[in-house]
């Protein structure tokens, strides 16, 4: 296939535009009130420019009853770091496989240190939809029969 | 195709069936450990032999932020209500469709009032990872052109 129609099939056209970012001293509960009130699920830390972490709901689950911190806290004291992160040309195929690979959920796609989005498995199974039962069976026949 | 094919594409063959359910009156931090430990991110809420609730670590970050819940508080009071679920014998197809539309990326497979497992939107993502790069592109083709 030409190279013009293959660059379609890249991250850029599939990953979520919104992405919202906090500097590292703001407070878990400041932090969730953006991902609720922006529809989004996770959130990144950016100190002088650059991405530091990333934080999901997750994170914020887990620091507030396992590890007892309490809501108030600084949101870099329970972010995850260093951040995984692909750029919008990476193939839609590597985020499936870095996802499995490293059990998370969502990717920030980042291209020379610019945010351009945020790629997740809700963003990778939504592609499923476009295919009707039949064209499914003959995608997956040779998982299925594993 | 044959209708012994087609079963094949079914829910049951892709959901995680790793489920734990908590009573009513668990708490937020104790229901938060169970799936912590149990490497699954929801739990269900179960109450006489019924399911009667879902919780997602969202559910529990939101509650503990915005809302104010306290770790301590009962998981019936942060859990969502009631719970939508499809049939083993669902197709893909279905959840997916299902999900996008309920924005929910977690869904209790249950029959006949037993719960089988749980689909979520990473194990549909995960089907993603058995198509090679020119397969991908074929399928999704239409999609892409859009």
């Amino acid at each position: 296939m030409p190279d013009s129609e293959k660059s379609r099939i890249a991250i850029g056209n599939f990953m979520t535009l919104n992405t919202k970012s906090v500097r590292p001293d703001t407070s878990v509960t400041d932090a969730s009130k953006i991902m609720y009130e922006n529809h989004i699920p996770s959130i990144l830390v950016e100190e002088h420019g650059k991405i530091i972490g990333i934080v999901t709901y997750a994170d914020i689950a887990l620091a507030l009853t396992i590890y007892a911190n309490d809501p108030s806290s600084q949101i870099k004291s329970i972010m995850s770091a260093p951040v995984v992160s692909v750029t919008s040309d990476s193939s839609i195929l590597d985020a499936v496989e870095l996802m499995l690979e490293k059990k998370i959920h969502k990717i920030p796609v980042i291209d020379d240190g610019t945010v351009q989005g945020i790629i997740s498995a809700t963003d990778l199974m939504s592609l499923l939809s476009v295919l009707d039962e039949e064209q499914f069976y003959d995608v997956f026949r040779t998982h299925i029969s594993k």
